[in-house]
């Protein structure tokens, strides 16, 4: 039997969502070029596209506006459960438990799109709702009038943020949007594959993005840029950290044989709302990282990957590091969602075999004689 | 490239949990078949099985159970959260959002066996709270006197039960403890992969066991066979219902080309505990459905599949229906742990790819021009 470990290089359908080539380093929803959708459109239209596989007309653009916008409000009885939740709970740890709690009362059905822009629209009020009771401040109600990206930074923080932050994070949550097969990508669609629902897949998905192996590494990235602090602690820094063993967050990427192409537009859209110093501080990690890298594995090149510059971005935008991956839920959450639609649309439940290597042929013996 | 839709026969890892052997029906968990797990011991016995490699001794025994008893009860903050969801809601959606509550406030770590019991010994306290609340009664505090399969019974009812249905329950609870790399087990596995912590794997799992292709049959058997009502209305009422292109609930399986083991010995345990009449209905049913199903696909015998007699016990044991696969849940969190435990001992991120076969080379233009 060929045991594949990792499922690396296994195919499990086809799609029309998503193209990643690893190899030239590009990425495509829907047939447009990442580059070209970063540059040129809005989140909502983003999300309009990869749900229903065309960009939108003008029309079809404000209908689904105002759709989130209806959903983005949650109930108190919402807000309430996650008063109740410690203070000290990870991010997505309270994110699991809302959308979870969204699911309940409701009787079984087929995953559609309503359900699809409705946790979208849920998830950065959740995230900002908590955000604010741990401060000890109450939670604000989502601005109507604001776009998707602005209003996120809006229920954080209170106030209307300025152009450039805004665009910052309209074009990170592009980006992080949809990515292949990763792991909590891969996860919605098993869990869709049963006829479970979508907040059901949606819930699996990000239990699976908490881990720092998937979701997990922004933050890290950014303490670890916080800790070199200056550009000639670099090579020290990291040098020290593989000698001792320690993995460097930020560098490498299962699918990508050259640079990841959402690092390139991060470092673009980094150098323009980061502060100048910590900027050139992450481009000096940067170059030398992949410089040090490489002398460990001459045999393949390391790159930056999309945590890395997503963490500059995400902390120049004014996010605490500690909600970064919950951020990143709220982009790649219309990648689920379409994931699980697509997955619907033609269904076949997902279930592997593993290979027994065991003992065998062990007979009960009574618990005396053990 | 090849796809591999659905992963049928694909090999994810190899594993010395449990052994399917689908041509010959035998189920065997960690080197014993699951006939001699089943009639000679307790589920805890099997679960320490599951999640250690061997069986216990005496003392290794007392200390699990003294262990699961002290993670037992719920806070009242938990009843209080169970409380505030909708008594409509569908008993895996409590589960899931109560063992997500249970994850919250707690630093991220690697899953152990601790995590295992500490789930294990709460999915029974949560789902009788549930159906208490959702009945107007207070919550009953768990039994420390009684083992798991007796103080489940007993935390519904109120009522000690007697020996018959917690041996039937008990049996249960050991033959759906795991199975190979079922869609539920598989997702707690990938969340495991990426580094994610217990609680997440076990939420993420039961998102999957929701689904009515994995977890869900149990109560529309049920069902059916109330509907069927009577021996001689089996023929009529599924050549009907075949005629009308709907599935025959609990008849059919990926993996057994012969009899599923746990059927039979579900069989046996059911014509012990059912009420006579019941059971011969559902012998009946059986028989009828095996036979039409074979006019209908005579190139692949179907035979009963694990649910359709789970769903004579449970409602042999007092079980409401629509807490079948909450009760599913409560034995397949062992394999679940016990697969999460191996993974992470070993791991490897799981991350398949998906073939791209959507349109390509397509250029945003502006929106007054789609």
């Amino acid at each position: 039997m060929m045991v594949a470990k990792g499922l690396e290089g296994v195919v499990i359908d086809t799609s029309s969502i998503c193209r990643i080539d690893g190899n030239e380093g590009r990425l495509i929803y829907r047939g447009y070029d990442i580059h070209d959708l970063s540059s040129n459109l809005s989140f909502e239209e983003v999300a309009y596209l990869l749900w229903n596989g065309d960009l939108p007309t003008q029309d079809q653009l404000s209908d689904l506006k105002k759709h989130l916008i209806a959903e983005r409000p949650v109930t108190d009885s919402l807000k309430n459960a996650i008063r109740k939740l410690p203070t000290s709970s990870d991010s997505l740890d309270v994110l699991r438990t809302a959308i979870s709690t969204l699911g309940t009362g409701h009787p079984i059905k087929k995953p559609d799109i309503g359900d699809a822009i409705a946790i979208t629209a849920k998830i950065p009020t959740i995230t900002a709702a908590f955000d604010r009771i741990r401060r000890g401040q109450e939670p604000l109600e989502p601005r109507p009038n604001l776009d998707h990206a602005a209003n996120y930074i809006y229920m954080l923080t209170g106030r209307e943020p300025d152009r450039n932050k805004v665009d910052a994070l309209n074009k990170y949550l592009i980006l992080l949007a949809d990515h292949g097969m990763n792991a909590s990508t891969f996860t919605a669609r098993i869990v869709a594959s049963t006829w479970s629902d979508m907040h059901s897949a949606v819930v699996a998905a990000v239990c699976a993005l908490k881990g720092p192996l998937h979701g997990g590494a922004p933050a890290p990235v950014l303490r670890m840029l916080k800790e070199i602090g200056k550009p000639e602690r670099a090579e020290p820094w990291i040098r020290e950290q593989l000698k001792a063993g320690q993995r460097l967050m930020g560098f490498g990427h299962r699918v990508y044989r050259t640079t990841d192409p959402r690092a390139e537009i991060l470092r673009g859209i980094a150098s323009k709302s980061a502060e100048k110093s910590f900027f050139e501080l992450a481009t000096n990690v940067e170059q030398t990282g992949v410089r040090i890298l490489q002398e460990h594995r001459p045999e393949r090149k390391l790159y930056t990957n999309v945590e890395f510059y997503s963490s500059v971005v995400m902390d120049s935008v004014g996010l605490p590091p500690d909600l970064f991956t919950a951020t990143f839920a709220a982009s790649r959450t219309v990648g689920w969602s379409a994931n699980v639609l697509e997955q619907v649309a033609n269904n076949r439940l997902i279930r592997p075999e593993i290979e027994y290597t065991g003992p065998v042929d062990r007979k009960v013996v009574s618990i005396e004689k053990r």
